[in-house]
């Protein structure tokens, strides 16, 4: 092994461990810590975020991956993974480390005041966090190369070689295609959906959950389920991949899709190959990418119809009152029922792209200037009312629903739709090689997740977007499948 | 404020942000992390517990703290924060970094090893990290200021001023007294405490772990309650103070008493006072000290009649079944039913003692040489056959059955005898201030809490036992009372 490439590999175990315990106190922090002892957390995190971005940006790493940069003993892969890592590097070494700290107190402040304000329903609360967020990523922008771009250098941060230009192409064709659709649909008799919002005990939810995760072979030794108030997936290691979810006691189908949804996103990490899993790839892998696993895993698997032939009848058994008179089939239906609604996170595929187009739009506005910061909440209500006919009584239902923008994460949400995009080109792939559906019925999860490992999860986030698609599919990445899928899959739902 | 104060301050502030993360980590793993990611995670938590070791005894921070122990700017309290400060620094100092890290690798693989063995009743899989740890703790004496001492260095660590000679004299009186008294009840006929060993659900005894915390008035905000293997209580901040319990689903008695322990271990670290709590003194509290708020709550009052007044009725609601026909006075029989039995922490108060000797002859033993380290596990069952009467069919219930040792803890375990003898003492104070029973059956425990909070809790680790114990009872340690309290108990509870 080349000497400079060991050199960095002890670079990368010292970063690894403060990234260890910084992730494993914020997950702490999410889920189980006292709320009392956030302030004197937070400030010590915010420290502990300062020691860590002295490590992860000093002069002495930066030339160590120069030099790595230009030398001939390293492999092709060792050469990409240098090259992701530097260009990240220079990025953040632009930030002064007092701006990047203080950031880092806000955004845990914020987080925890966004968790209140949902909890109690008062914006108020949270706004004034939000425009400091705001301000501060303005102000951020001014110190990194490429800032002056705006909201694109967020667009691309999230997903490499992505920008305003091509989101909007996008986000075009969804509208043009779907917005028929869905028009259509409004017309047509809907299903029964009631059993959906009758009473399920919350330990019962969980018992469902586990059941679920084993039929997609969760690996249970190397993660877990816990529960916080906004499902997130959370990456410590190759061997502790955390994900959770949010139970309600009157809805079923909530932590359901979550926990599919969680699981998918877990499923990439924990496949990652061996020799790249303490690698600068396991963690940096395109937020497009990884929403494409979680999408493909929720939405494509979990709301198919052949998902449920082996989990069916074991739910039945667990909720045997609230599911009495319901089969399988109406459960598929339910489970994608098409309507427009407010919460995103509980939105069928078909409305779906139309809540991130809202997001994006706001966003692009956010950056631009365009957007009156003083009424986001408003302006959130309204564009509801435009693209979905729904206006929100209530900001939790409203600006308040999603934990993102708390964390400070703009231009993440466009890669939900986008991924759920490069999602129907995955699926199109594999049935080329496997009988999905066959799979699915014959209990064999372990064929579906072994083509996934071998064709995207193994190389983590070694390759660009773009050659990932190539690599999987052998095409360039086309909206058209996304929509074409959408419109014949609700075309029968629907019999449109 | 002195400027080296301040100085000193900011030090403690970073010390503070690490053993906050490191503590978080390790509650964490020992709680719900999954087990797969144990190497990676102990590895960098050693790396870690080096940078910790590293500030922790920096040259710059010796130097600072003897300016301020020779510094006339200081308070009464803030000299003795110094002085505690110092003498551990200057001890841990004279370890190589090398060992600390080595060790710290050792009794984190040790834990994990003494986990799995315990569960698959094999000692063997622990015997060469227990070996080790001996070994290992042999090692450091050498370079610790006092090491040549031997076990009293590791006696005076947990409980400063104790001497294998004092604790020689205070188990000769426990011998003496208690003994005949064991040998009498033997005699004598039992309670019946069959339903104690019906099935109990595990998450039924969640919830009255919850109820028994509302009643003592457990800080919900500041605290929570987890699950282990072996419970215990970890206090990361004022505001962060955790316990953990264990349940059997086939005993009620035990997660109980464990709740009941840890909750007074947790109620010690919440009501230091708000100037200390940041300070060196809020973790460093003696072992005896602490356990004997820990033994208090547990036995004297939750052991006692009246602490299940307002209990008892609430808890049979919780079991109906199982506690059909069961009264509180057959109920309180029971929690103090004397008998000579195999687990410690399962031990009722008059042969508890016996078993904390057991292991003090042992520990002495192993550092003094004298004992053949190649059989601890036999010798341990001896010792039980020959104190005890009984003997462990399977290590689980033998050598096994503690953490402590895979931790390195050597000299805690006398702690909890003295601390139980501590806790005799301040009982008998509490009586002269408080009537104590009228405050269990009134529900007011706050009552209670307060008088331990004015007396001792406040202060933290700012006061020698032997103060500490003239403050809160005006006379010096008499281990006369934990005697007599138990032979005055026990008389009653069996007509002697």
């Amino acid at each position: 092994m080349s000497r400079l490439w060991k050199k960095y590999e002890e670079h990368m175990f010292k970063l690894s461990a403060y990234s260890m315990v910084l992730g494993t106190v914020s997950f702490d922090a999410h889920t189980v810590a006292p709320k009392a002892g956030a302030d004197y957390r937070n400030e010590r995190l915010a420290y502990l975020d300062g020691e860590f971005y002295s490590m992860a940006t000093s002069d002495e790493l930066l030339k160590l991956l120069e030099q790595l940069d230009q030398a001939d003993d390293l492999t092709e892969e060792q050469h990409k993974i240098v090259k992701w890592h530097l260009k990240d590097l220079k990025r953040t070494k632009c930030l002064p480390k007092e701006l990047y700290v203080e950031y880092s107190k806000l955004t845990m402040k914020a987080q925890q005041q966004w968790e209140i304000a949902k909890q109690t329903d008062n914006y108020q609360l949270f706004k004034p966090y939000l425009l400091e967020i705001i301000a501060k990523n303005k102000e951020m922008l001014k110190y990194l190369p490429g800032g002056e771009k705006g909201y694109d250098y967020y667009l691309d941060e999230y997903e490499p070689g992505m920008t305003m230009e091509k989101y909007d192409q996008f986000f075009n064709l969804i509208k043009e295609k779907l917005v028929p659709v869905i028009k259509e649909i409004a017309k047509k008799p809907q299903v029964d959906d009631a059993f959906n919002f009758l009473y399920y005990p919350v330990d019962k939810q969980r018992e469902l959950a586990e059941l679920i995760m084993k039929y997609i072979d969760f690996d249970f030794e190397g993660g877990m389920l816990s529960e916080t108030e906004h499902p997130f997936t959370h990456p410590i290691q190759k061997n502790d991949v955390r994900i959770t979810t949010h139970y309600y006691d009157h809805q079923l189908t909530s932590s359901i899709f979550s926990v599919i949804h969680e699981a998918g996103h877990a499923n990439y990490n924990h496949s990652i190959r061996d020799d790249l899993a303490d690698t600068y790839v396991f963690d940096n892998i395109s937020s497009g990418m990884h929403e494409s696993q979680s999408r493909l895993f929720e939405n494509y698997l979990g709301r198919s119809y052949h998902f449920w032939d082996n989990l069916f009848e074991p739910m039945k058994k667990i909720f045997p009152e609230q599911l009495k008179g319901v089969d399988q089939k109406q459960f598929w239906r339910v489970i994608n029922k098409a309507e427009c609604s407010l919460i995103r996170t509980e939105a069928d595929e078909l409305t779906y792209p139309l809540h991130i187009l809202i997001r994006y739009e706001m966003e692009k506005g956010i950056f631009d200037g365009s957007l009156d910061l003083e009424n986001l909440d408003k302006i959130w209500d309204d564009k509801y009312e435009q693209y979905l006919g729904v206006r929100a009584e209530k900001p939790s239902q409203g600006i308040l629903q999603d934990v993102h923008w708390s964390d400070g994460s703009f231009g993440y949400f466009p890669t939900y739709a986008l991924g759920s995009g490069y999602a129907s080109q995955f699926i199109k792939a594999m049935s080329r090689d496997l009988n999905i559906d066959e799979c699915l019925a014959n209990n064999d999860f372990k064929a579906i997740k072994k083509w996934l490992r071998e064709k995207i999860h193994q190389y983590g986030g070694l390759n660009l977007p773009a050659e990932q698609m190539l690599i999987a599919t052998g095409e360039p990445f086309d909206p058209n499948n996304y929509t074409d899928y959408l419109i014949n899959k609700y075309s029968e739902l629907y019999d449109l």
